[in-house]
């Protein structure tokens, strides 16, 4: 069975959404075009002023169309001290949604792999250094994921923080709250066993 | 946690999408700012020109760009005499891919169902008498979902292909093939006994 061409394109150009197969795709493309079109306008408008007009913020590098996001430019928050290092602009959300942290982000859009090329550069760590040179910052909180790559690379920036005197620290991985012991890793219990803290 | 402003009209454009909630939709946009801008763009096009040019087929409303659709426009589907009346364009796709059929289709984009206000002419009756009245049907395949409304709707049609004199048939409904008769409801298998064939 062959669609239309303009269909068949659509549905295609569905599939480049994460999660959607080609079954998905033609089910969202009938869905569109049968009962919301205004829908389907919206998300085309929606989608090429995001493309053309959302860069990353000049110090955080996260996602925003101004120059400097919001939490960059807040005086409060430049007046912490602190700067959380993650890996994507989800990882603020997920941060900020806890409600604990009132410092500045940094944003490295991936993390050190050197097995694909990517390397200090190519995450921001140029502009990371710069951050640190120009002061302000007491403390660097490495909230990179509890991957393999995401401990390297962790561990090579808390060295670049040390080379300009800024303390710098690890979140603490352990078991999640509300879940059950029998049901972790064994990685994440050794975790949890080496970061103990006395009970007071 | 607030998104900028574009960012956040992304992802709430995202969820007209079937299937998408809020988490999927902040998954879907961070993934085509972080990874797949062409894609964005290609999906923005693809959707403004379905939306604008995609309508439906003069004969058999099914969706196309063209005045009429490459299945009506072949000259071997109408010399089958035979057409199969379905609820959606989805259902079309469903009924070629089985490769046993190869006569016209009519696409009611809906079912008869009076309790929502939906009538004969809501469905194209209007325009499926016409076509019965132009002639060259011998048979019309009623290919309505087996629910209650496309029950009704397949009875309705049946009526009026039998004031034309045109063959009514209803698609067989029992146990699919490859399914195991312990897993199907008493309602198909009640179909299923009433429809049985004597084996030669």
């Amino acid at each position: 069975m062959k669609f239309s061409p303009l269909l068949t394109q659509l549905i295609e150009s569905l599939r480049c959404l994460p999660g959607v197969g080609p079954k998905s795709a033609q089910r969202m493309a009938f869905h569109l075009l049968e009962r919301n079109r205004q829908g389907a306008t919206d998300l085309a408008d929606s989608l090429s002023k995001a493309v053309n007009e959302i860069g990353h913020c000049q110090q955080c590098r996260t996602f925003t169309e101004q120059a400097v996001c919001d939490i960059c430019s807040s005086p409060k928050r430049q007046a912490s001290g602190l700067l959380c290092v993650v890996e994507t602009p989800a990882d603020i959300v997920a941060v900020e949604q806890s409600g604990q942290y009132s410092g500045r982000y940094f944003v490295l859009m991936g993390h050190l792999s050197p097995l694909d090329g990517i390397g200090p550069d190519d995450i921001g760590l140029d502009q990371l250094e710069s951050t640190f040179a120009a002061g302000g910052i007491e403390e660097v909180i490495l909230a990179t994921n509890p991957t393999v790559e995401g401990e390297a690379t962790a561990h090579y920036i808390a060295d670049m923080a040390k080379s300009f005197e800024i303390r710098a620290s690890r979140i603490a991985h352990g078991v999640p709250v509300g879940g059950e012991l029998e049901s972790i890793d064994g990685s994440t219990l050794a975790h949890s066993f080496a970061g103990r803290r006395e009970l007071e």
